[in-house]
């Protein structure tokens, strides 16, 4: 998995936690490591966590058979174009996000009509895109609670795609992701994370979606 | 409140079953009638409903000190600047959708930097204008339950305007809408009911949204 913000750390905990093997990427191998590393430590002492170790970008996605993508917008489509993703599912949960005096927004992209998951399915055509964890806090992933009471939204183009996405959202919430849609619903489900970013402000909350109606392994 | 379809019917019943006088506008006053009588046959019995009348758009709104707009997006500029919406607070839950083969997303709006929203708030440069009840089924607001299991979340550059759509939430949810940001922030809410619709066609349901980690009157 590919980035050691707030997001991709978080992510790379939870999924270790639940039995995931984890290779931290970044631009810069020891950067990965020292990630790599933090996480671990959190991991110690919980039985059949994955493995947790750090890479270079390119170097951390060879092996591996899905690829979260927890990178920056600025720089996506490079980092994106470089990396080895035939063949791979390729999560990306990108929040390509503007902030001004007025708060958090979406960046418009494409003239309305893109989004970075787009983006990601037409720099890796060989690959299946995912968009997912869009909208989860990283507060919250790196936090002591054993899962998140919320729901992860997975869009795709592919339905086997979106159910390792779907799959993989257990180790967060504690159930399966849901199914919300086609690819280019990423459209919403990026900027959604500024809605969540102006109420955890307004609030001193951290915020959360969660789908009702849905009966899917819910308490 | 203006809107003679499912979620305007839905949510002028919701807000008159807990209170609030409610004329519901179309362009043809006897639609409007119609769709009045329809709520009041079912507000029959409820203690302490409000009055429920129908009237052409305009006279609608003459009287009203907050409107709901809940028209289509086919048509809505002229509408909105057709109405006397000066002083007023005007609540949108327009939601610009299209659809095709591959199912719901956004309309495009102003290249990515527009909403329904924003286009009232430009029409009525005189009224608060506030987005609220974008991703609310109008199914469930027409059925039985007495409170939807649901967050509302109002958008809006006026504190005061995201307040009287916050009041009027909990006509629907039983607990006060959810203050989401700037106005601009109607763009992501209105295509979000794209998603919804995604997974009420997936999972054959009505979904709706809540925002999980605040603690705002919540069961």
């Amino acid at each position: 998995m590919g980035g050691t913000g707030p997001q991709g750390k978080g992510l790379g905990y939870r999924f270790a936690r639940h039995g995931h093997d984890v290779v931290v990427g970044s631009r810069a191998a020891d950067k990965a490591d020292t990630v790599a590393a933090e996480i671990r430590e959190r991991l110690e002492g919980v039985e059949g966590a994955g493995r947790v170790s750090g890479a270079a970008n390119a170097d951390a996605c060879a092996d591996a058979d899905v690829v979260l993508l927890a990178v920056p917008w600025d720089g996506h489509d490079e980092l994106v174009a470089s990396l080895p993703l035939a063949g791979k599912t390729v999560v990306s949960c990108v929040n390509p996000l503007a902030f001004d005096k007025r708060g958090a927004h979406g960046a418009v992209i494409d003239g309305g009509e893109g989004s970075a998951a787009e983006h990601a399915a037409r720099l890796a055509p060989e690959a299946t895109v995912v968009g997912a964890f869009h909208n989860v806090s990283a507060v919250l992933l790196w936090g002591d609670e054993e899962f998140l009471d919320e729901d992860v939204l997975c869009v795709g183009d592919s339905d086997e795609g979106k159910e390792v996405a779907m799959e993989l959202a257990r180790a967060v919430t504690g159930r399966s992701g849901v199914s919300a849609g086609k690819l280019r619903l990423a459209r919403v489900l990026e900027p959604m994370t500024a809605v969540l970013i102006s109420i955890n402000r307004k609030y001193k909350v951290n915020s959360g979606i969660r789908i009702t109606g849905l009966d899917h392994g819910e308490a």
